[in-house]
């Protein structure tokens, strides 16, 4: 029960309800494998070892990550297939060698002036897969720009080290729609892009190339995945605020909440001061309907782990410290100074780069190994 | 020189120049001295403890943290006098025993809830200071609240274990002052409202008590402080773009950067990618005169660290990892892909915080040793 759990709880930690986690891991790999289509998750999200051999218990082979360092850490944990999601570092040219020195290394690329340096430097031989734009305007090239595509495509068939694998993009637009209808459109209208950019990639070079796709929103709203070959989510595995805010989850799919404890109270302004701060959720947040910022939303302990997310009770302002939990009248009352609350974070996957471990709601410590430098 | 510094930049990394650190230390420490008020500056902010040396060179015996493990990693460090400005947290209690049985150690208390916890599970003396909210609204009993403050006083004075040293605040509403006058308005609100405070306390208890201020836009601002015994400022340390925007430093006072591989170009839109996203500047921003966020502005390596800030440069959005700059024409052109360009973080606390290392421009490197959890 979590009230065992809790008890423990001195400072800011993650609880994880495995149960959830399983469950949504299950869900997205089993939608992959009906369409047939390659699950790749993104791993920047739990970035640990441990829930990463979670994984492998749905039949996971390959992953994402977004950092080289991060392919080095999860490629010590056994990992033989690894895409990193981000454009190619030529500074960790060093890193990049041994890493494909030792497992099948997917990279991204957008320029030519890159190829070049790594036609230049590689060692080994690595897979490309070409960055596309669809529309989120982050990295990418336009997808409509096909001279500069067809470009890359060809300048990397040129080479006996670079493998051209396919293209890829990264629909982040999703993350600003408004409903469910505009997330699947952002999925239907980047899937008939890319399957545009394909055609013309495989007419001029005569060859069989992949689509990739991933972001959380579109791959947990579509029911069947046509006309792609892989998917690279990464935040389904815990979901958080944003996402219960876009529909792209339920509120019982949310698999992490920061446990805080409770240090000071402010009856005149029904507020509540937790130890849990911008150093532990992060400062991300979504807007209120009245243009107020929320940092994320209260829940109190029940059951296995929390119960429902409590009406009007959110974080709604961070110090490096201190977290804001603003609140009504009942709840203002309830909470008592030394108790522990729990809070569904905004972003889980900047909570967890901040927090760097779980406490399952078994008693079990989970680390996440990897670090930025 | 800065260039061959950042030659074995891989990834983002703290730049820091220990001349400007020890400048703004020095500025600070000279200007309490003069004033006659203790030193106690917020360790937070760089969480290293070799910086915590630096400190010592000017004659600094006392320190403040924001978090019980913050404490007790700067009291392995060798720091015998710590205030820890976060209210007591009594979840911790065993860790603030073991604290308070080695060094000096000053509590945060607003409560008489907490009172009664530290009267009865503290094992050793411990000094309290009564936290005052004087106008930020974060934490802190209401300044003219003078029922609820005497009562405190009173009951703390009637314990054994508990010393009351004085009152304490944090006038965190400077961060939201439009010019320097307004926080200098802030400041002398602050003591005049804290001096009525302390008249009131020690007409009751017929003892002297301290009052105790701290936040670096007032205490950057303010040439002599008076009225008053202890400031505790904290981010003038390295200062940051926030701090230039409010005013309280100059530009030539920020002391941290991020050294920022870059790994893609967009000329459509005139962006530039970078390796360096929320995980490693934080999600804190800035306002744009347009409304737009701005979350670090750019500098080119120059001399011993970086150049002017360059106009109209600045990271307009962060995912993870990556960094989004916005740029001119000219700009544009100059930064090449596999460079690396420097970013002034808005809010340094949480970029270090982040990244927990520094490279100084003299090539040393520099770790923080605490860590959350």
């Amino acid at each position: 029960m979590i009230d065992q759990i809790l008890k423990k709880i001195q400072k800011p930690t993650i609880i994880l309800s495995k149960e959830r986690v399983l469950r949504n891991i299950r869900r997205m790999a089993e939608k992959a494998k009906e369409s047939g289509v390659f699950f790749r998750p993104h791993f920047k999200t739990h970035q640990s070892a441990e829930i990463g051999e979670w994984f492998r218990g749905f039949g996971v082979t390959g992953i994402t990550v977004s950092s080289v360092s991060m392919a080095e850490y999860f490629s010590k944990k056994g990992w033989k297939d690894i895409t990193i999601a981000f454009p190619v570092n030529i500074r960790e040219m060093d890193s990049i060698n041994n890493l494909s020195s030792k497992i099948s290394l997917n990279l991204l690329v957008l320029s030519k002036d890159v190829l070049r340096i790594l036609e230049n430097f590689l060692q080994n031989k690595v897979n490309l897969w070409i960055k596309i734009d669809v529309g989120y305007k982050r990295t990418g090239i336009p997808w409509d720009d096909f001279d500069s595509i067809l470009d890359i495509a060809s300048e990397i068939e040129k080479s006996k080290k670079l493998n051209l694998e396919g293209i890829l993009t990264h629909a982040g637009h999703s993350y600003h729609c408004k409903s469910r209808e505009e997330i699947l459109h952002v999925y239907n209208d980047s899937v008939q892009k890319m399957k545009r950019v394909k055609e013309i990639i495989e007419g001029k070079l005569a060859k069989k190339i992949k689509i990739s796709i991933g972001d959380t929103p579109t791959c947990s709203l579509v029911e069947r995945f046509e006309g792609i070959d892989e998917i690279r989510p990464g935040n389904f595995v815990f979901y958080d605020v944003m996402q219960l805010e876009l529909g792209s989850c339920r509120e019982e799919d949310i698999a992490i909440a920061v446990a805080c404890p409770v240090v000071a109270k402010h009856p005149g302004r029904k507020e509540i001061v937790l130890y849990c701060g911008a150093v532990h959720l992060s400062k991300d947040f979504i807007l209120n309907k009245d243009g107020s910022k929320i940092f994320g939303y209260l829940a109190f302990p029940e059951g296995e782990v929390w119960g429902p997310i409590i009406k009007n009770s959110f974080i709604s302002s961070l110090s490096q410290e201190h977290g804001i939990l603003k609140t009504n009248e009942d709840n203002f009352e309830r909470i008592k100074v030394g108790e522990v609350v729990l809070i569904l974070p905004v972003h889980s996957c900047l909570t967890v780069d901040a927090l760097k471990r779980y406490l399952t709601s078994d008693g079990e410590e989970i680390e996440c190994g990897f670090f930025k430098n």
